[in-house]
C-alpha cells in the first residue's frame, strides 16, 4: 500500500462507513418521528389503566387485561396473536390493618400493605410488641428468646446515596424478601419492614416476599410507609410500642392464566426479536409505570414498524408476561416453550423500569454481540441514549439466557421509579408522553439494526 | 527518551492522573452523598412555592420572595446576604375571558392566557371573525384587507419530533413572541396563539411577547391550550367562527424592584464563581420548575459548600435574578454593576430548564477553558453527566458573555419542562426530589472542581 493509498483509503472506508449510518440515522428518525407524533402507547396506557387498572396475576382483572392485549396487538397490526398457557399461583390480599399502641395508651391505624404472597392472620388480631432492628447484623444478633412473640419492625433505609436508585433497591430488597422467614425461624409472631421507596411521603410499598422451604412458622409480613417508619422508630427509642395486625391475605392454590404474544412474521427468517413487558401489576395503583409502559411500549414498537412498512427479516414478537410479580411463570413458560419447539430467538428486550426517558441499552450476552450493539453508539446519540454498560435484562426474560439467547434491557432515567413502585401511587398520571414514547423508539430503533445486521 | 521510559511514563503519569482523578471522585462523592440525604432544596421548594407561590416580578408576591430568599441565604450559611436594586417593568393580567361562536349561534368560553407583556382590550369587548394560519409564511400571503378587522390564530403546532423539546420551543418561540406585532401592522383587531406546549392537555401557557418600536397599533395577544387550538382549527375548517375577547392586562410603569444575592467570600481569593436561577415567575402556576427549582438549587449548592466545610479559593456567589420573565432588567443590571466594579469573575452557572435529572453541562466559554470542563468527563459519568456539546447559558447570566465569563448551563432531561412551563400546572408536586437534588449536586461538583482549578 503506498502513502496516497494510505490517506485516500480512511476518506473511502469513512465514506462507505458514512453512507451506511447515514441511511441507519435516516431511518431511525422516521421511527423516532413516527412514534413520536402518531404514536398510540399514551392512550393505550390510559385504556389500560383507566378501564382495567390493577391486574394482579391471577385476577380476574388479569384475565380482562388478557382480552385487552389480545386486541391491542391486534389493531397494532400483528399478522398472528396468541394466548400461551400458564399456570399462576393464586395470592389475594382481603381486608388488612395494622394499629400501633405507644404510651399514651390508644390504638393508632398506620399505613401498610401486606406484602405478596404472605400469610395473614386469618382474620385474627396479633398483637405484640414492636422490637426494632436497623438490618440483618442487629436482627442476627438478638437471642432467640427476645424475638419469640415479638414482631420485628425492620427498619432499614434505602439508601438515597445511591444516584442508580434500581441499586438502593437491590441494597435493600432482601428485607422484603426474606425478614419472615428470618424472623420466624426464631419465633417472631409478624415482621414490619420499612418500604422500598425512594419518595418522603407515607405511602406503603408492596411487593414479592417469600418463605423458606424448611420454614416450619410461615409469619405474616407487611410493609409501611417511610413516613410511618421513622415516626415508629423515634416512639421505639424511648417507649415500648405494641402492633396489633389483622389480615386476611393467603395463597389460593394455582389457576390457568396466560402470557399474551403477538407478532409480524419475519419476511425472509423465522428466528424471533422478542420485546417485552409483564401483563401483570400488583393490586394496588393501576400498574402504569410497572410495567403497563412496557406492555403498550412493546405494542408500539410493532405499530411503528407496520405502519412505516419496515418488513422485518426476522419474525418481530411481542410478549405480554404473565406472573412477573409473584412467581415469572410467565418467563420461564415461555423459555421451556421455545426450547421445546426449538424456536431460535435471535435478540429478546424488555422494558420493566418504568416508562422513563431512556438513557441506555443494558446487555446480557456474548462480548462480540455486545460490541456490536455499543458501535452503534453515535446512532443513538441524538436520541440521549449513552448508556451501554450495564449487565443485566429484565426478569422476564432473563429465563431465555441458559437457552443463549442474547438479552437486552430498556435502561431509564432511575429517580422517579421507586417513590411509586409497587404502591397505590403507581397511577396513569404518573406516566409523561413523551418520555413513554421515547422508550418505545429506543426499543423499535435498536431491533431495526439488529433485525438488520445480525442473521 | 528511551524505550523503556516511554514505556513507564504512562503508567506514572497515569499514577499521577489517577491519584487526583481519585481525590476528586471522593470529593464529588461527598458532596453528591450530602446533598442527597441532607439536602433542604425540596423543603425550601414546598416553602417558596406553597407560602409564596407565583411571583411575577413587580408584584408584592416578588417582593416577599426577595425577603424569603434573603433568609434562605443567610440560613444555608452565606457570609453576606444583599439586595442589588433593579427598575422591572410592570405588567398586570387582570380579568380576562376568550368566548368562540361557532355556526350554532353559542359563545363558548376557551380557556385562555394573556401573554406577558401584552395590551388588553381595555375591558371592552372585542368581537371579530377568526382566520386560522398554520405558519408565517401563510399568514405573509393574506391580503392586508383580509387581515383588517379580523382576529387572527396562529396555529404553528409545537413539534414533538425533536428529541430536546427546548428546541421545539425556540422553533415555535416566534409566533408567540411576535405574531401580535405582524398582524397588528396589517391591521388585525387581536392574535390568537397556540400555547408552546408539549402536553396534549387544554391547558394554556403564557410568556413574554413584544410589540416593535414601529408598532402604531399594540393589539391583545392571548394564547389558548393544545386541545383548544385543535378543536378551533377543526371548526374553522367548515365554517366562520368569531372570537369575544376582552381583558385588562396592560404595562403599569415600572418599580424599584431587587435580585438577592449571598456569598460565601473566598478564602484565597476575591474573584467570583456565579451560581444562579430566577426568583421571578409568571403569575401562573407556583413556578415551581421556572424557576424555583434553579433558586433552591443554587441555594442547596452554598450551603453544601458550608456544611462540607470546603473552603472555597474564589467567592462563591448565589444570585437570584429578578425579572427574567418579562424583561431580563435583574441579569442586565448585574452584568452592569460587575462591570462597573471590575468585579472579576471565573465562571457564572445558571439553573433554568427546570429540576429535572441533570444530563449535562453547556458551555459559553473559550475553547480551552471548554475542553478543561469536558476533561473532567470520566469524574461526571458516575452521576450520569455526559453531555458536554451544548453551547447556551441561561438567559440571566448571558449578559456577561460580553465581560469575558465563562457561562455554563445545568443541562437537565427536557422532556417534562414544556408541559407544563409558564401554566398554571407550574406547581410543586411536579417536581421530584431526587431530580432536584442531582441538579444541585452538578452544580456544586462543577464549582468544586473550577475553584480548584481556574484561577
Amino acid at each position: 500500500m503506498n502513502f496516497r493509498m494510505i490517506k485516500i483509503l480512511p476518506l473511502f472506508l469513512g465514506g462507505i462507513l458514512f453512507s451506511q449510518h447515514n441511511a441507519d440515522s435516516v431511518q431511525m428518525k422516521q421511527i423516532s418521528d413516527e412514534i413520536l407524533v402518531n404514536g398510540t402507547a399514551y392512550n393505550n396506557l390510559y385504556d389500560l389503566t383507566k378501564n382495567i387498572g390493577a391486574r394482579l396475576s391471577g385476577s380476574q382483572a388479569y384475565e380482562k387485561a388478557v382480552d385487552w392485549a389480545l386486541l391491542k396487538l391486534k389493531e397494532a397490526g400483528a399478522d398472528k396473536v396468541w394466548k400461551e398457557e400458564v399456570m399462576v399461583p393464586v395470592w389475594v390480599r382481603g381486608t388488612e390493618s395494622l394499629k400501633i399502641k405507644t404510651a399514651d395508651g390508644k390504638w393508632k391505624p398506620v399505613n401498610m400493605l401486606s406484602l405478596g404472597n404472605s400469610q395473614g392472620t386469618n382474620g385474627k388480631d396479633v398483637e405484640a410488641e414492636i422490637i426494632v432492628v436497623s438490618n440483618k447484623n442487629e436482627f442476627d444478633a438478638l437471642p432467640r428468646e427476645f424475638v419469640t412473640g415479638k414482631i420485628i419492625f425492620f427498619d432499614y433505609v434505602f439508601d438515597q446515596r445511591f444516584i442508580n436508585t434500581g441499586q438502593a433497591y437491590g441494597d435493600a430488597g432482601m428485607y422484603r424478601r426474606s425478614a419472615a422467614s428470618w424472623a420466624g425461624k426464631k419465633g417472631a409472631k409478624a415482621v414490619i419492614v420499612r418500604s422500598l421507596s425512594s419518595a418522603v411521603d407515607d405511602v406503603p410499598h408492596t411487593g414479592m416476599m417469600r418463605y423458606d422451604a424448611d420454614d416450619t412458622a410461615k409469619i405474616p409480613a407487611v410493609a409501611i410507609g417511610p413516613a410511618g417508619a421513622d415516626e415508629l422508630h423515634k416512639n421505639l427509642k424511648n417507649q415500648k410500642v405494641f402492633a396489633k395486625l389483622n389480615s386476611n391475605c393467603r395463597m389460593a392454590g394455582e389457576k390457568l392464566s396466560y402470557s399474551v404474544i403477538g407478532e409480524i412474521t419475519g419476511h425472509t427468517n423465522a428466528d424471533v426479536m422478542v420485546v417485552s413487558g409483564h401483563l401483570d401489576s400488583w393490586d394496588v395503583g393501576e400498574g402504569a409505570q410497572d410495567d403497563g409502559a412496557g406492555i403498550v411500549q412493546s405494542i408500539e414498537v410493532l405499530r411503528a414498524f407496520k405502519k412505516l412498512g419496515l418488513k422485518n427479516n426476522h419474525t418481530l414478537r411481542v410478549v405480554c408476561f404473565a406472573n412477573e410479580e409473584n412467581g415469572v411463570r410467565g418467563g420461564n413458560q415461555y423459555a421451556e416453550n421455545i426450547s421445546k419447539k426449538n424456536e431460535r430467538h435471535i435478540i429478546a428486550i424488555e422494558s420493566d423500569g418504568g416508562g422513563f426517558t431512556p438513557r441506555g441499552i443494558s446487555m446480557v450476552m456474548d462480548d462480540s454481540k455486545r460490541e456490536e450493539i455499543r458501535s452503534w453508539r453515535k446512532l443513538f446519540e441524538p436520541y440521549g441514549i449513552h448508556d451501554f454498560d450495564l449487565k443485566y435484562a429484565g426478569t422476564d426474560i432473563e429465563p431465555m439466557e441458559a437457552l443463549g439467547v442474547p438479552l437486552a434491557g430498556l435502561v431509564v432515567d432511575s429517580q422517579r421509579y421507586f417513590d411509586i413502585h409497587h404502591s397505590a401511587e403507581d397511577t396513569f398520571d404518573k406516566v409523561n408522553r413523551r418520555e413513554l414514547l421515547l422508550g418505545a423508539t429506543t426499543m423499535a430503533q435498536l431491533l431495526y439494526l439488529v433485525d438488520k445486521n445480525w442473521k
